[in-house]
């Protein structure tokens, strides 16, 4: 293995995430580490074809299959869960150290879930080269975990109620595809029919379109921000208690980013002053608040940024004084949400 | 004055509000008492040309002025604040009850703040014919309230975090247009320019667009929530404690239908059926909750509908057993948010 040129495969290269990954390395300074990469560019049998370029070089992009980790130093998963459970213990036996992006190892007690913010340090002893699997966090989690851990780090937080504005993006390009393709349809009056969505996407919004438990009664992705914040809290570098929570996760019209609306109840009583400092102080976090001008957090403000933003600090007026704050945020869910955090594990290996 | 054939003035009768206060009037059977009025239709100058059909009638535009209201019983307002403080005190004073659909009147203390699944008893003694101002809440406010007023007399809500997902028509039938046009522009890759919302509108969503406190940090929408629902919960026909309450108002690219995301905290153990049970007899509601089918309130599903859908009730995990949880309703904001709740006002003054 070169470790001064590592190899990075991108699995999955052709779709939403893997696009982003490529584009973010594209446009990296020379002296970034992962600017030194050689890429291996897969795909499934179906996508894997044509040639992609990234930093002034041409790749092909090579079929996935259990021989394509022969010599990859390091890979980013980004081809859903299905394709990570059979490929990435493959790769990992291969020698290769494996971020991936899927659901599929991230409750799995053995495999380090990051956001490198927050717990960096779960990353320790870990080396592009060796074999393993690291876990990168669901898209809303992420976003919600940047905002919250400084907060709860700083001045405990007993509780968070998260209400989300989730982006088609979430659900993968064709899903971004259906939204413009039906949108135009509901403008010209023309039928859809329903394809990745279940429900009507054009100038609509509806419930998470993953699948409900009958009995707690919710869905994958709310019960994934509850366990995937509990896990990345739990192992932070600094040791915090994590929030109770309690989320609803809605999908609106919207292409790339998310946005999340917070509801915090405080371990201690906090002055919003000391809240607002905490914020404009932690890393992957933007302060977007200006109350005269009406400027906040929107999916628009947050697309192609590499930063959460947020807004909306405010005390929340049912719960006792310097307590109960609300906020709102927005943030990339191609980047930060999905191939940034990836990419930003994918650094701290190579440094 | 007639009242058995009562004259109804709608002001503001090109506006979305109006224009769909027509289509519910258009409707109803012959039977009910409001099929049975006489129409007078009031718009500004700027409006005021050509005419509308109603119930196979042709009925002229009129153009709103000092003398528009003699002989008129009953007035919808629905054109807007600064109308309603000018002509509203003029019609009283001619001996017209003028239900006004603009914030304007609705915390004075004199003036009740109706909606008529709650509290409807604030109407008695007023009678069409009779001068006086009813004032009709704010859209946001009464599809929250219409589901919140059953579980708080049932059991009694301590607490609630609403986030709200709410559809342009609440800025009127230019804010329609307007989405429509920038999203025709996105689409084709074209450019806009901010009209009525500062924020783009197309595939994005926003901090509510009235003004923000500089010391609450709540806007004038989230303002009118706290203290109508307060108003109208304190003025019940079964006496309620009113909620705690916290509102986050966001704008999204939805033409017509509300949302809000409810987080409850009750003020003693409750078992769900038992919720579940006094939502399915509420009245103005329907329960749109299967979890199987992943099929909840969406504003595609409410939209052009009377009932305020509501579903993916479910224990809030961060709340002790019982005390917590959440929900999700949808409610067309021109009817049962606006024109609809206004007209049953109409409708219970004419009975």
């Amino acid at each position: 293995m070169n470790l001064e040129h590592p190899t990075l495969a991108i699995v999955g290269c052709t779709g939403a995430v893997g696009r982003e990954a490529l584009a973010i390395l594209e446009a990296l300074p020379p002296a970034d580490p992962l600017a030194q990469v050689h890429l291996k560019l897969l795909a499934s049998a179906r996508s894997a074809a044509g040639r992609l370029s990234c930093r002034g070089t041409e790749y092909e992009i090579e079929e996935l299959t259990e021989a394509s980790f022969a010599g990859v130093d390091l890979a980013v998963f980004c081809a859903g869960g299905d394709l990570s459970r059979r490929f990435a213990p493959i790769a990992a036996e291969a020698g290769c150290l494996v971020i991936d992006n899927s659901s599929a190892f991230r409750m799995d007690p053995q495999t380090p879930l990051v956001v490198p913010e927050i717990n960096a340090g779960r990353l320790h002893g870990l080396n592009a080269g060796q074999g393993g699997i690291i876990a990168n966090p669901n898209c809303s989690t992420i976003l919600a975990a940047v905002v919250l851990y400084p907060l709860a780090a700083a001045f405990g937080i007993d509780r968070a109620v998260i209400s989300t504005y989730q982006a088609v993006s979430g659900a993968g390009a064709a899903a971004m595809q259906e939204l413009l393709t039906q949108t135009r349809a509901a403008l010209d009056d023309a039928p859809t029919s329903p394809g990745i969505f279940a429900e009507p996407c054009a100038f609509n919004l509806f419930s998470h379109d993953s699948a409900v438990d009958p009995e707690t009664g919710r869905n994958v992705e709310e019960e994934k921000m509850l366990r995937e914040i509990d896990k990345i809290f739990t192992s932070a570098d600094t040791s915090v208690t994590p929030p109770r929570l309690s989320c609803t996760c809605i999908r609106v019209p919207v292409l790339r980013a998310h946005s999340e609306a917070i509801n915090l109840t405080l371990r201690q009583p906090t002055d919003e002053t000391a809240l607002r400092e905490a914020l404009a102080q932690a890393p992957g976090v933007q302060l977007r608040d200006d109350r005269a001008a009406n400027d906040f957090p929107t999916p628009r403000k947050a697309e192609h940024g590499d930063a959460v933003l947020v807004g909306r600090l405010r005390p929340d007026p049912s719960q006792p004084d310097g307590l109960g704050y609300d906020l709102f945020l927005s943030g990339d869910q191609l980047r930060k949400g999905a191939a940034l955090n990836a990419l930003q594990i994918a650094r701290k290996l190579l440094c």
